[in-house]
Order: C-alpha cells, then sequence, then structure tokens
C-alpha cells in the first residue's frame, strides 16, 4: 500500500544481508558460498558452509547455525526463533529445521537442483509435527549470482 | 541354502550388536535410545544420540557417527563406508548420508513415525546423486523393545 513502510521487510533484508556477507566469506575460503543467520531473541549467530574447512559432510550453513545456537542457549529446541539462509535448505537441513522447532524460514534463492522447500521436493508437507512460517526470495538474485560466479570459476 | 554359512550376516550382526550397545548407553544417559557404528575401512567409529547432552537438536546417532569419522580421516566424504544403526533414520541423517556418499546403510527397527527409508517417505528415492545399498531389520526386535521400554519408563 503506497505510504505504508514494512518494518519486517527491512529487518528480512537486514539479517539476510548478514547471511550474504557469510556466503561471501565462504566463497573466499573455497567453500560452496551459502550463509547463514540464526536469530533467538538478543543472540545472532552466523555461520556458513564449511563442510570443506571442517572434513565435515554435514556443515551446511543452517547446520553450523543451528549447532552453535542450541549450544549459546543450552537448549536443542530454539522454539521462536528465525533461520535466514542464501539458498533454499537440502532435504537435510529441513529435518534440522524441524527437530530444531524452527519458528520462521526466511531464505534467498531457490536451489533448483536439491532444494527442499520447494524445488526437489516440498518436505515441509511431510507428515512432521512442525512447520515453521516460510518466506523465500530476499536477496535471491544476489545469492544466486555469487554461486553462479563460484562454479564458474572453479570450471 | 542349507549348508552355507553367509559370512556377511554375521559381520552386519557383529557391527549391529556394538550399535546396539550404544543404543543402550544412551538410555541409560536418558537420551533416545538409538545408536550407531560408521565402518570406513579399518576404522570403527562408534556412537549415540546426544541431542539433549549436547544441546544439538542434529545429533543423532547417525550424524554423530558421520562427523567424527569424516574429521577423523580428514575427508567429508566417506566413500565405501557402511553405516550401521540402531533405528531407521529420518529424513535429516537420510540427508547426511547422501551428502557423505556411505555406501552401504544397514539399519534395525523401522520408524513408523519418522522413518525416511520407507516408513513416512522414501527419501533414498527422490533424485539425488547417490544411494547407498540398503539392508533393513538386523536386530529390529531388539531395537523397537529398548525403544518402547524407554518411551513407557518416560511416562
Amino acid at each position: 500500500m503506497p505510504g505504508r513502510i514494512d518494518c519486517s521487510f527491512y529487518k528480512e533484508r537486514t539479517f539476510m544481508k548478514l547471511a550474504m556477507d557469510e556466503a561471501k566469506k565462504a566463497a573466499e575460503l573455497g567453500e560452496i558460498p551459502i550463509g547463514a543467520v540464526l536469530v533467538a531473541g538478543d543472540l545472532v549467530v552466523k555461520g556458513h558452509n564449511t563442510v570443506i574447512k571442517d572434513s565435515d559432510p554435514t556443515a551446511h550453513a543452517e547446520i553450523v547455525v543451528i549447532r552453535e545456537a542450541a549450544k549459546r542457549l543450552g537448549n536443542y529446541r530454539l522454539i521462536g526463533s528465525s533461520l535466514y539462509v542464501t539458498l533454499e535448505p537440502c532435504i537435510m537441513c529441513v529435518g534440522a529445521i524441524v527437530h530444531a522447532r524452527i519458528s520462521r524460514l526466511i531464505f534467498g534463492a531457490f536451489d533448483s537442483r536439491y532444494g527442499a522447500v520447494g524445488s526437489m521436493v516440498k518436505a515441509f508437507d511431510m507428515d512432521f509435527n512442525h512447520r515453521p512460517e516460510i518466506i523465500s526470495g530476499v536477496f535471491a538474485e544476489e545469492s544466486s549470482l555469487l554461486l553462479s560466479k563460484f562454479f564458474k570459476a572453479l570450471r
């Protein structure tokens, strides 16, 4: 509506900008450039893909920030939290989001190959006992561009 | 065939017995009793659920042994490895198994609620670039019994 300011829109962009900065850090380290931010109350945890550096096939950006936030809060449930990630989560990360009871998922670009929110599969439509609110497309173009540049440079 | 000895059957039972011992350890610690063993060449990594102890929603038995084995081998790919787990993996763990390129998955009981190998969903039938060999039902009854006893005691 003209004249109205949607404050949540600015909040989403602020945190996704931080996630994009993390994705860029990952690229500089030779990791697939995906970044994430977990916001739980006053706690803001930033992270990126560390699969190669940590020799950890599970160290996707989402898992990195979920594990760190849960550890810092001393609770394996992150009820009320928001997860920002620059790319549509895969099936593993969707599972982790469900287990952690994350309340809101905001992601950037769709991953046409392995995205599990709607691309390869709609995993949140499965018979889970939890489903977060989902927002997609925040900084999608920037995220896609960063990824395609990264893979182009690899070839 | 009568008179024949299937050696692989004994191997499966030996490693699944170790996984069952891990599941029992988990129960003693108040964690959901699920255990896992990862065999990669000479390396044998044992582990169990540590979700509560580690405040880590991703610390399912499968993820615990995958992360440990990958770290010890200095490689995020566990090609040629076998994963033994006492319960059918969930969607998160199926994703991790794919990412780690685990060659063989041997599990005990089916998880009618959240099992992602055939119960809730057939996740390995999705369009992944990897699919392990799958064996189910090893020590299934013992695994189910341990879980039902645990949840009965909780109530």
